[in-house]
């Protein structure tokens, strides 16, 4: 089989990447090993940042967004038993969105399906030849080859496509943090519409909806925690000590229907790029999910590789492909600030009082300065795209 | 000997306090280890915030600072070989002004000279009953005992008062930094009127000016750097790799005649009073040099408890006086955060090139964004202080 942009994974990036190169007209066929019905309910994040926003809609995808989509403005801060809200478009105009991940994936698939373009399910890639573009794959117990000119590597930070690039020219940057996220879903009342920060002396906890009466709640563990330590009550009673507060409704318990534990972790591939293999999104990078760019990054690469394709397959000019990593890095490198000035002030950092001081400092002027305020809000409701994704726009 | 008010230290926070309580109708005693010229020549920071200027003018001493300071709106910050001004005066409104400690240490002195108030140089504090507020200091070969009611500590940060806290009510609050800073003093011109700070990445370079033809330029070397290891023709080389621009002249080279090396420090004594003792300035807290918020910290502390004095002294009230610490801490806090921040952003920090990534996205933040630097001016030209300085204006 030969297409021109062979896709590793069904995410974001590689669905956006696909409808994006749809639109300008270049072919690509889509490998992704789990099932449709997998990807289409893979919980993830669910924050679009105001310029991800735009982009499903000029990709014309957009009714089920624009129907079920709920405007996000911000968030609650609450730290020394206060609560403050950060109306950040009232500071910078534009809107994020709130929008579970698996429905943009649903109806991504659905178009592409409805396109009658390829996408195969259940095909593993087995190897990516970078120099020629040839990826083999494993789908029903056999082994298939996909020539094509480019290959998008977005199969995520525990795929194979970034491991195809030689270990001597990988320039990875990478950072762990010393706690996990012990989330949990739940049939309970929320604390409000908006989701809600809680800085607590023994941590970090997040509060946010999924429905009426569905939240989703997060709290800040040691890394290494194990999930059988934390029954229901112990994270309850955690969760309401740590968003304790004068000036809300005490905490709803309700029945946990999920609890799952993840580590916090920044990456970034900064070689993006190697022969004729691309990375976008996850694949490339990873932010912690303070702040909840990720997936709003992925769209980003897929709109900065989408252009310099359309632009390289229409006219033969290389230059906007060169320039992939260049142009993408500036954009994740700001997002990645984010993630960590977040990540850093809003989580207990350290046992060391100093760190607490400085931490309750930044929380502070982020109440009192409302420019403090406006460049966060800035990066949160989605600083510009390094670039349009269709070559007619710009170069 | 008795008065109301023993202050050890004739530096701007022991200064500004004297000035204060005078102009209140309050006693007090200065205690100076070193002679009046040693003080008058100390050379250290020289940028005094707009609160500090506004202060400075109320005490009816700043007829020379009016005459010889110079209004100072921002700084240069040079990066990738490209020069920004950030012009924080446009931004937030007041000036900084630049006008060296030693004058206004000086003029602190003449003024408490003229109106016939003590101030003994070369008095050696010995001990401090903080019970009691006895001060006993030898001067001249004999021993004197001064009785106060209140003891202001105002000796820095290797002076004795803090010491005169039990060990165990004490909660110091440090950081060291790997890293000091290399200064010259040199006759050559500046690179501009304004002081610039050089983001490389071999580390920080900083360059201002003391006259027309006379420059105060630091390096950062890592620590336990030798000066020896310095000699002229390697300091001038550094300083020029360093501030290399596409857009500046190079760097004039000039006779050095005064050459420094000195730690960076972030310290906090959150214990700021133990029963008749009050810690004022650098012997309550450090910072780091970048920002130059050290002396208007002091000036600040000054203002809090002269206020509190005031209306002790005046109404028998404590709720001030008690209230001393908890007063300070914010703005110490603030202003420390803002020097950690721009320490952490201007210096190298470690051999991580994570680190160094997102310390030049947070260089690229705050030349791209004016909410950014907006936020910064707010803290470079002086949050308000938390109280004025005399008890008649508020309470």
């Amino acid at each position: 089989m030969r297409t021109q942009v062979a896709i590793v994974g069904a995410g974001p990036a590689g669905l956006v990447l696909a409808r994006m190169l749809e639109l300008q007209g270049i072919d690509s066929v889509v490998l992704e090993s789990r099932s449709r019905e997998y990807v289409e309910k893979r919980t993830r994040a669910g924050i679009l940042e105001q310029p991800t926003v735009d982009v499903v809609h000029e990709l014309g995808i957009g009714d089920r967004l624009a129907a079920e989509g709920m405007a996000h403005d911000g968030f609650h801060l609450r730290f020394d038993r206060t609560t403050h809200r950060f109306d950040f478009h009232s500071l910078v105009g534009g809107h994020a969105t709130v929008y579970p991940q698996q429905k943009l994936v649903a109806d991504l698939i659905a178009a592409r399906v409805s396109s009658g373009l390829p996408i195969l399910f259940g095909a593993f890639v087995k190897g990516i030849d970078t120099a020629t573009g040839r990826v083999t794959y494993e789908r029903d117990g056999h082994v298939h080859e996909l020539d094509a000119d480019i290959v998008a590597g977005c199969d995520g930070f525990h795929g194979v496509a970034r491991t195809a690039i030689p270990t001597a020219l990988r320039r990875d940057r990478s950072r762990s943090y010393p706690f996990s996220w012990l989330g949990i879903l739940a049939n309970s009342t929320p604390v409000s519409d908006e989701g809600m920060y809680c800085a607590h002396e023994n941590g970090l906890s997040v509060h946010s909806m999924r429905g009426p009466a569905v939240t989703r709640q997060y709290l800040q563990v040691p890394e290494g925690t194990d999930l059988a330590d934390w029954p229901d009550d112990r994270i309850w009673d955690e969760l309401a000590v740590r968003s304790e507060s004068h000036d809300g409704a005490p905490l709803d318990r309700g029945e946990i229907v999920d609890r799952s534990l993840a580590p916090l972790r920044s990456f970034v591939s900064e070689t993006m790029s190697h022969e004729r293999l691309f990375l976008l999104g996850d694949a490339a990078h990873i932010v912690p999910p303070t702040g909840a760019k990720g997936l709003n990054l992925a769209v980003s690469d897929a709109a900065v590789l989408s252009h310099a394709l359309g632009r390289w397959f229409a006219t033969g000019a290389r230059d906007a492909l060169d320039a992939y990593a260049a142009t993408c890095l500036p954009r994740i490198w700001a997002a990645q600030l984010f993630s960590w000035t977040l990540t850093t002030t809003l989580h207990r950092m350290s046992d060391d009082p100093l760190d607490a001081r400085l931490r309750f400092a930044r929380l502070r002027r982020w109440v009192e300065s409302e420019a403090e305020r406006t460049a966060l809000g800035e990066v949160y409701l989605g600083l510009p795209f390094p670039s349009r994704w269709s070559h007619r726009w710009n170069h």
